[in-house]
């Protein structure tokens, strides 16, 4: 008898076929008692179609008609969903983003949601309805249309389990739960039956790409039980939540991103504001950095000491990032700009680190045993990342997840080896 | 300098090209100084994809979800053309029906307007914006989302033009005006320069199908001057207007349709109630009848009178329409029913009969010298429709054509035939 806030993306509203057996996997909640609002994205490939005509009359449309056009996609989803669910015997009333209201800032194709007036969903749900509600859109207090970006209907959904004060907000996706790394690398890579917030914002950002980032951090914000589910295959998927399993393994999981490229600046007198210096103009070119790391390296004997900065960003955005920090380099005085584009990151994230103080030492050695070389490491409260040589990822990841028993569930895990841990 | 609005149908936004094309158009009257207001329907073929998805989810969807789906229909065409128009340097603004807002009642599928805020577009125009309007859209006052029924982008307009006082209120299709007859049957038949909005109901109903009646009859109501133009070729169009022209002609037009079929209901006893005994059947049954006479032909000796029946049905509805009335007419007492599936309905419409007596005479006059039987006559102020063998019509519509002169301007007719008709 619980309050769900239930997400299915595009893949899963790809056709009628499709829609109609997410009606079903609904009315599946509705029989034994819950109460149900359904957040839908638009039909896969109806948001390209869109575009594509948009594209058709000119390039750079306005962004305000771009809003009145791409959120036709999502309203169409919610009426056949409605209907689809009716066909069952499922009472249901479809939502647009101004019915609800979802009220957003008037940041055309970006916007934020500001606030939901739960008010209209409570009292369908009351008449025993489930709440069809078009994701991804909100009015703005101009009474515009917004949409609140590419993948916004994840946040949708969280908003309105925040709003409604939801026991649950379902994600139903097109993987069965949140992997302690990616399966495609390491075979015996296990879902995990829970992780925290904070854990699936670094998986997330890494790479292990499940949920919008925006998503997760407003669940965490608000205190949203989040699931991650199979839109199709039965299972409990993995909950994101704010409490640790009394059961915390170290480490929850690996993330990893292939397509990094290092940058250094070597011999930079080392002045004050000088890291702003060098990497300013690179954040301005909207270029993301993303570890970055100094070292001393000069000469004491020298009137004043020498610095080194290394960081790196997406491969993508090398040779622009390189030919600004060689610009910057060269005003301020460095000896060189080196860098180099065969790296990798691998990361180790757990709330479970917090008390273990060797885990770093444990990584390096699993490593050192594959005879795996380092070249950055940085490290937070709930993670440690190391950058390699792109060659050694793989081998790395696999490494990583048979020290740190990742293909054995927590109890085991616990049992095993939390003692030695913590020798 | 005048206030416009213009409607342009599915056909004329059916692709991106033709809404560049409809922009183009528009800003020439923007260049020449117009406030210009624009109702569009959705892109032609698209209403039939929307239907379609529905069709898939089930039969007889529900008509709320339905009115969700199709509204989406026309929100694209406006976003389209307000992006197509800023492109070309015409600063523009889309509205959908609630955005107005289009304030109706909540019949879905068919709601009727109740009141347009004219306010905010009113503000638009004063900024010197083209506002781009969602046509065969409203609001209900529960905030549901309705549409106008299917053709229902015309009453948009008009309702438009009523609400802004709009200088006139111009329809875009796919002729170039209103035509004295059809075209493919009288090679000569010519474009009308003015009509008036009863003549113009007359020949909407009778078969020449440019306008939805209902924007008619609402222009006559509300007094709004409107004007049938074609949407590419230049051209002054036809001015459905409530004055009559100086110089009006006896006959504005001629109307017919083919598929007609007549039904008889020979020797009914003559008692109060009879008519309703007998049609209400077919009523009930959604057949709607046309002309219906009525002719006592009993033999004065007997106790009672005895009345034939004669009506006239769509061919489509003849065997379901026989049936339901040979139960009536067993039921009443009725001799026999008789009827027949080859006949069609000719009428000659013009306000300028009202003042001219002879106008039927001339007109059996021009079928007898065709030897042409009329099988059926009906007249009102402005129409006197006949019904013929369905072999004879197009003769018929010639011979009428010819004989008042409908190939000529209104000028050349008064002077050569107006004495003679007054003779």
């Amino acid at each position: 008898m619980a309050l769900i806030v239930q997400k299915f993306g595009g893949t899963s509203v790809g056709s009628v076929e499709k829609i109609r057996g997410v009606a079903e996997k609904i009315k599946g909640f509705r029989d034994r008692g819950d109460s149900v609002v359904v957040v839908v994205s638009a039909m896969g490939g109806e948001t390209d179609r869109l575009v594509d005509l948009a594209d058709q009359v000119g390039k750079k449309p306005p962004l305000r008609e771009m809003d009145v056009l791409l959120s036709t996609g999502e309203q169409v989803t919610i009426s056949l969903l409605s209907m689809a669910l009716q066909k069952i015997g499922v009472d249901a009333i479809s939502f647009t983003g101004w019915q609800v209201p979802i009220k957003s800032d008037g940041a055309h194709g970006k916007a934020r949601i500001e606030s939901i007036d739960a008010e209209h969903l409570h009292a369908e749900l009351d008449a025993g309805k489930v709440a069809v509600v078009a994701g991804f859109q909100g009015i703005s207090p101009s009474n515009d249309i917004t949409t609140l970006g590419r993948g916004g209907s994840d946040t949708t959904a969280v908003a309105l389990a925040a709003a409604l004060k939801a026991d649950e907000c379902q994600i139903y996706t097109d993987v069965d739960g949140v992997y302690t790394t990616d399966p495609r690398v390491v075979a015996n890579a296990r879902r995990l039956d829970q992780i925290t917030f904070e854990e699936m914002l670094e998986m997330a950002s890494l790479g292990s790409k499940v949920l919008q980032i925006r998503a997760v951090e407003f669940a965490g914000k608000y205190g949203v039980p989040l699931r991650v589910l199979h839109s199709v295959e039965p299972g409990p998927g993995t909950l994101i939540t704010l409490e640790e399993a009394m059961e915390k393994p170290i480490v929850s999981g690996i993330a990893f991103t292939h397509d990094e490229a290092q940058l250094t600046v070597l011999g930079v007198p080392d002045r004050p504001g000088i890291a702003y210096a060098l990497l300013g103009p690179i954040g301005e070119a909207n270029i993301e950095v993303d570890m970055i790391l100094q070292n001393v390296s000069g000469d004491s004997s020298s009137d004043y000491t020498l610095t080194d900065f290394t960081f790196t960003v997406h491969r993508a955005d090398y040779e622009r990032a390189r030919e600004l920090l060689e610009k910057a380099a060269k005003e301020h005085g460095a000896r060189e700009v080196a860098g180099r584009t065969d790296i990798s990151k691998v990361s180790l994230v757990g709330v479970g680190m917090r008390s273990h103080a060797n885990v770093a030492a444990r990584m390096f050695k699993a490593l050192s045993d594959e005879n795996i070389n380092i070249r950055m490491i940085s490290t937070t409260e709930i993670k440690i990342s190391i950058v390699l040589e792109e060659k050694y990822m793989e081998l790395a990841v696999r490494a990583l997840h048979s020290a740190f028993d990742l293909d054995k569930e927590p109890e085991e895990v616990d049992s095993e080896l939390t003692p030695q841990a913590e020798q």
